[in-house]
């Protein structure tokens, strides 16, 4: 543990969170712990229906942010596992919601907890561990953290529901897309990474340094994630390829693809994603003009942008292994493009 | 305004809501100005759903009850308007995920906002009105109000899923629907009528009578809305016959025929509930045994009772025009069933 990959070294080493977890094992584990704890219920099927999700294994990453930057600021109390475990758990209740399959959508492959329980468990189930995840922020009883967590699922909300809007249109521009990301995903990891400010009391500038922080490299995981939809190595990743492109979801490679395309080619994309009219190798067709257009390595240039403005929004604090933990971080969500 | 019914009064006069909206018109009509401005949101379709719903024109009977309490407990500033609209958020988020479709129940005639928006945007627009009301829970700063509204929230979750797992399942008893209907309707009446003593900063004791009028009244309410289901008149309550049985709900009416049943009529109803193999004629069957059993008057009786205990509640306060108007909403919700 405790390995000091220098920023020149990270060519040579494929990076991981192996470092970051190493750092913060035993919190993660205490959160791990929490999460377990506290999404029992008298009611069997919502221990059942949220350890379906959340012991899916996910890779904790929005609580390991508050863990590391509480850490960062040098906190040693222990708010920011029970923070953490709220963070989780509003990502959970989203993912929950955000897999409620749309009456439209119902003939298609359906996702885990929906397809076992139903939409209507899952639906519930995220109302009960979002609402249990605000009795804990109470519990903690801070103000500034209720602040931060009720305004960031708000954001989340509506970045979802524009998502929804965008959906099947492939007018949607860059700046919207970006919009749509900000909101349902980076918000999230920037209010984790705040509230480790937050519970170490230290100065607003860190708070905001941190935010800044949370904020771009969760852009960079959606960008990635998103590149990844039309690219990933299934078997390496446990990812579908196409998950997006049969959705008709309107993603920064379909955005690129679709500006820089002949008139033909965009002919393509509105009969596959906005009449979702789609046949056998369509989805090698629509990566093939990805490919043609760039479209995917830029979208990981654009992911690099933000994974910059990430690691330097970092600048302020002095170097330590958290530090070089966090921007590590940064390079393993762009390098699982890879 | 003002008419004084006294309780010996009321088989002369039908109780209606008029009295209680007199006494609290202004504040009602500022909740209302609240609502629509807080669920403004710069994605368009968030205040197009949202106000789809909140401007169906509900009884506002739960900020109501917030503001009845606050003002029997002789608050004279504004938090409780903007409480009372966190209450109504609560409420239509929950109408709104209430209201998502099931695979297995997608033929069935669907609910407005759903029927028009779809299930995603109901579950997400649900979301948004949820954060949001916690967003203004932080905003008016009391950690008490947000541990009150925060844990109904949990409760509610709790009992809607409860719900689903009795769905279809005639043996449920009377005991576990009970535990239901306080769960996802009474809790919320309780919390909504507790924090009008807090917000007036009352001693626990006048907390405690509030929240024990607002559970015994909302658990009134359910019984006699579970009761109207099979026997309003549609022409006058705007209500629809026979939900509850086309998708097999087992609400006390059916519970008491049930049990009070013949094994032949026991047949019938698992035919129907469980296995929601329905014919024409009969859900009139099934109310023709209600009758022959008398579920529905009984279920009416049950609700006395409960009724009488949130009467009794209000014992502590002194006599006064808010008092006896909470005391003729209990009759009013009653009377629903007549």
């Amino acid at each position: 543990m405790g390995v000091v990959v220098s920023l020149d070294g990270e060519r040579d080493k494929r990076p991981s969170l192996d470092e970051l977890h190493a750092l913060i094992a035993d919190d993660l584990q205490a959160v791990n712990e929490e999460i377990v704890k506290r999404m029992q219920s008298p009611v069997a099927l919502i221990p059942q229906l949220a350890s379906h999700i959340v012991a899916a294994g996910g890779k904790r990453l929005r609580p390991m942010l508050t863990l590391a930057s509480a850490q960062l600021c040098g906190y040693e109390g222990h708010r920011h596992v029970t923070l953490a475990t709220c963070v989780e758990f509003i990502h959970t209740a989203t993912l929950l919601h955000d897999d409620v399959v749309d009456e439209s959508e119902l003939r298609r492959g359906m996702q885990s907890a929906n397809a076992i329980f139903g939409n209507k468990a899952s639906v519930l189930v995220g109302d009960f561990l979002f609402s249990r995840s605000f009795e804990l922020m109470v519990e903690d009883g801070s103000l500034k953290v209720l602040q931060i967590l009720s305004r960031a699922s708000s954001v989340i909300a509506e970045g979802e529901v524009l998502q929804l809007m965008t959906t099947n249109d492939t007018e949607t521009g860059e700046t919207q897309y970006l919009e749509v990301i900000k909101s349902k995903t980076a918000q999230l990891f920037a209010a984790a990474c705040r509230i480790g400010a937050v519970v170490a009391e230290r100065p607003n500038v860190e708070e905001d340094a941190l935010e800044a922080f949370g904020m771009n490299l969760g852009i960079v995981f959606q960008l990635i994630d998103d590149v990844l939809d039309y690219r990933a190595d299934q078997t390496k990743l446990g990812k579908t390829v196409g998950d997006d492109f049969r959705e008709g979801k309107i993603t920064l490679p379909v955005i690129l693809a679709f500006r820089r395309g002949s008139e033909e080619e965009r002919t393509f994309w509105r009969r596959c994603l906005e009449d979702l009219e789609q046949e056998d190798g369509d989805l090698e067709r629509g990566i093939d003009l990805m490919n043609k257009h760039n479209a995917l390595t830029d979208s990981v240039d654009r992911a690099r942008h933000y994974g910059a403005i990430a690691r330097d929004a970092l600048g302020i604090f002095d170097d330590c292994p958290e530090k070089r933990a966090m921007i590590n971080l940064i390079d393993f969500c762009i390098q699982r493009a890879h």
